[in-house]
């Protein structure tokens, strides 16, 4: 017999991957969290049936949604993570020097628990003693820490359901209030070919409260479209054009320092969603 | 009854989409050539059960395969697609008012039949004055044609079987000779994420050949991984860093001047390829 697991990534078009086994398949307080060992990308993580990362593609998202922003930033000391429960952007937070504490704030706490158990190799740095995990609502959490992160990473699933009050105005003002005073937001946004709309809202949001608001991009195979957007607020430094010539080298498989300006520069379709 | 077709994107995993019509199901002197209407993308061009083109996203690859070359060249006239039976890079191509003639080499005559059939939205441009269309192969073509065309884009199928031959030193070498003293090549050369040998080796192949030779890459939602590579060689103009601010503006969703630039700095693991 042959398992196959179909996700849905637009309306009438789906991707389907061999299983080789079913490691976890359970419903939480907030979602269905499955695990599986597939052939093509190995391990994988899924949320109400939707792709969160896989062992073979995972580096791209976890490293693009936190050197970005901490690379701009001169001193990253203080990092918290809304969402984010399988540990990657966590992995990659605590490869900067800078960093004294990185708190996730995961609402699930089943999904660190099955992630440790299954996905170590994303999962690694939650054993760090720089680590420090919450578990509860990412929007309570943000509304009761005034002034005290320098980055704020929304690393969340998509915005319908459980997640859909992080994405939008009155959350990003509360990430404002949350942020120091140099302080730098950067959440995932979905894929301007497929969730357009989403892309241009969430953007104009995050305008109306950040002085500098950019969009950049990353080639994610499993995720919908392959080309996945995210959206950055900052109170002072603009990333695009952040002197990181001091960063020292990370040890990266996507983000170099070059990318780190080349990602901003957008298709003229994803710009036209910027104006 | 649901119909809903289903490509092979790379060993176990697969792309499905829901087919409301089969408008073309046939086996040419080539290939198997399948066009359906899809409910996401819309019509939709396959060879070998392989998705050449999409209503829906096919501007992506055109104009990127079409507009890096064409504007890096200080003054195009004389362009030669290999493939690309479909006649979507000779619409961008004739875009570019230095443009004297455009020569389509394509192998097989159904593919242009029926693209002009029922995907006149791509073809149109193939009825242009300036466009010449022969039938034929292209490893002949290329062969008998001596310092001839300023740009030669191959716009083939993936490197296995018929359009193996495309892929290579000894055609690079073919096409340096049919190229004008200040000529340049582009190729589409596969995912890097799934490919990545391919896409290494062809690398290889062309900087044997050319004195420059740039890798630059375009998310494409229907192509495997989402994120795909072109390959250039050029005899005397350097596509990432030439002046193209005296260009006129195209019409374009993708491409834009700024990207450019900005495609050609690539994630570490691709940048690791061409090393």
């Amino acid at each position: 017999m042959e398992m196959w697991l179909k996700e849905a990534q637009i309306k009438d078009a789906a991707m389907t991957y061999k299983v080789k086994e079913t490691l976890v398949r359970k419903k939480t307080n907030y979602q269905d969290l499955t695990i599986v060992d597939t052939e093509a990308f190995g391990r994988m993580l899924l949320l109400d049936g939707i792709v969160q990362t896989t062992i073979a593609d995972e580096y791209v998202y976890h490293e693009m949604i936190t050197h970005i922003a901490l690379n701009t930033h001169p001193n990253p000391e203080k990092v918290l993570v809304v969402g984010g429960g399988d540990g990657g952007t966590i992995r990659e937070i605590l490869k900067h020097s800078s960093v004294q504490k990185a708190v996730l704030c995961e609402i699930d706490a089943e999904v660190i628990k099955e992630c440790k158990k299954y996905l170590p190799e994303i999962s690694c740095a939650l054993e760090d003693e720089r680590c420090e995990i919450f578990i509860g609502d990412g929007i309570k959490y943000v509304h009761e820490h005034k002034n005290e992160f320098d980055v704020i990473i929304v690393d969340s699933t998509d915005p319908f359901g459980a997640a859909e009050g992080l994405f939008g105005g009155s959350f990003y003002r509360e990430i404002s209030d949350c942020l120091t005073k140099g302080g730098i937001f950067v959440a995932q946004t979905e894929s301007p070919f497929y969730l357009p709309d989403v892309v241009k809202r969430v953007y104009k949001d995050a305008k109306d409260v950040f002085p500098i608001t950019k969009l950049f991009m990353a080639g994610i195979p499993t995720y919908p479209s392959g080309f996945w957007s995210f959206t950055m607020g900052s109170k002072k430094y603009d990333p695009e054009n952040a002197d990181i010539s001091d960063k020292p080298e990370l040890e990266t498989k996507y983000y170099t320092k070059k990318l780190h300006k080349a990602c901003f520069v957008l298709p003229k379709f994803v710009e036209n969603l910027t104006c």
